[in-house]
């Protein structure tokens, strides 16, 4: 049984009440505890140490990572961060200059977004530092964006460059929040979701969500010069373009909106954020599945994001 | 450096917003997100396989625990628990019918109390399972009781009976939440805290949040069944009582009222709660410290709670 797996079997019959607008199944629960224009946001994400990073990697980075991938979450919402929560699970001998430099890079990332770190939990992991951050944040009700709601000949976005991000993007990466609320407000965004598992996995979840297929466009996917880099060293065994489709950790925003709001989102974007490449992949179709169209024609893309259990 | 030495360090200085009544340092973070008449309570508590339970635990006893520790913070602030998410951290290989056990236990508690449970994450930890829980909450801004608050003359007390937890009762405590909901409508509370790190300990919390001290009396300290069987075994070399003022995980309420409330407070309790002991332990006073009143006299008491780190 994979991760996916058993997320399905857990989150089959799980206890519910009158505030939760969407429960298990988007990047972030959505609840209304009855503020008159916003709902709630609220989710939790863990980075575990040789899992998430490795135990040499920069203590700050580390922090910066483990409070930026929530955030990215907020951002999937077109949502506004407010409070975090840090677990810090260690082993009973740590080393303290190495945990203040996480909560360095975490706090450095929550001033910049004006989120506040209300405490949280020291507990002991034996074996290796485990750090789960909870976020709280909010979003007006008729700007929430969800992974359902794409629809059949949809434009598919995605911001940035794809692949690679192990090479050093996902310990740096800035959470897209600026960009997903100002497109949730400029423009009617029909679905969307952050890039954690890969272009094809996590575009395989919003799909799911919205009962449809894509058809992506390989020459438009926005290979990054790692996943170049990547390729060209022969480390994977990937092509770059495979890559840049399934190595995951990029944390970009991965939407969909009608197609007659193409070219004025591409003009538009290009303006407000012209240092963000923002490229359209594809598009969504009726038929289920996901098509990757070639100079060889089109054929099924078989390759999945990552996938947490083997 | 222990555990409370470096939350010392990390809190001094957290980012910070409008929204925050409470931060790091109460049971909950209480913060005011707008709704006219509620504050939010914000918390978060993990289990690690090996430290809060034995890999042979049952798994609903697991999933309860989980879950319940956290409702006893709500509990402690007087509030109304709302949603849960849940971080599982599991070895690669795990086995499904556990994790399934474990949340019957949490849902099933959930359910008892109106808790939805709103999804949360599967994440690998190679070595052992972990358990985070993130509950999101709400009180009456006029009801809402903190750490800090206890004056000098206020009666303490103590629900339940103290000691020798983890001969069971840490697996299958029932959090304190309709007593302090019923206490905190019905009687100016000055401060409260639930009872996770052991009498001695948690009273050096609330103590110290408020500027004050207190004088415990020994023979009024209910001791449990379980604490006083633990003597007899002689386990920890502890006695009765000082298992029952330092063993932790009791998960009950310690609160502190003006003494001119007391009677009416313990004939109003033992009819809304005739099954649940109520205590009156001793009494806060203006000169800090700790001090047992045993038959011997007066004495400081050393003793602490349990640390989390040697």
């Amino acid at each position: 049984m994979n991760e996916f797996d058993l997320i399905a079997r857990l989150t089959r019959d799980l206890p519910h009440n009158p505030s939760v607008q969407v429960g298990a199944g988007d990047d972030c629960a959505v609840l209304d505890l009855g503020l008159p224009e916003r709902w709630l946001l609220f989710k939790t994400d863990a980075v575990v140490e040789g899992v998430h990073f490795e135990a040499g990697a920069a203590p700050e980075k580390i922090g910066h990572k483990a409070l930026a991938r929530c955030l990215s979450d907020v951002a999937a919402m077109a949502g506004d961060p407010g409070a975090a929560l840090i677990t810090l699970a260690l082993p009973p001998r740590f080393d303290a200059a190495r945990i203040e430099g996480i909560y360095r890079g975490l706090n450095a990332l929550a001033r910049r977004w004006g989120v506040a770190v209300v405490g949280g939990e020291t507990t002991t992991n034996p074996d290796r530092l485990l750090i789960s951050v909870a976020l709280l944040g909010s979003v007006e009700k008729d700007r929430c964006v969800l992974r359902r709601g794409a629809l059949p000949g949809d434009a598919l976005f995605v911001s940035g460059t794809l692949g690679g991000a192990l090479r050093g993007h996902h310990l740096e990466f800035e959470p897209r929040l600026e960009e997903a609320r100002w497109l949730a407000r400029h423009f009617p965004v029909h679905a969307m979701i952050d890039l954690s598992d890969g272009l094809a996995g996590d575009l395989r979840h919003l799909l799911a969500a919205g009962g449809v297929g894509a058809e992506l466009l390989a020459r438009a996917i926005p290979v990054s010069a790692a996943a170049r880099a990547a390729a060209r060293a022969r480390i994977s065994g990937k092509t770059a373009l495979v890559s840049a489709l399934t190595d995951g950790e990029d944390f970009e925003l991965l939407f969909a909106v009608a197609s007659r709001d193409s070219v004025r989102l591409l003009d538009a974007w290009r303006e407000r954020f012209p240092r963000v490449r923002l490229s359209c992949v594809g598009r969504v179709t009726a038929e289920p599945g996901l098509r990757l169209r070639t100079a060889e024609g089109v054929r099924e893309f078989e390759g999945h994001g990552y996938v947490h259990f083997a």
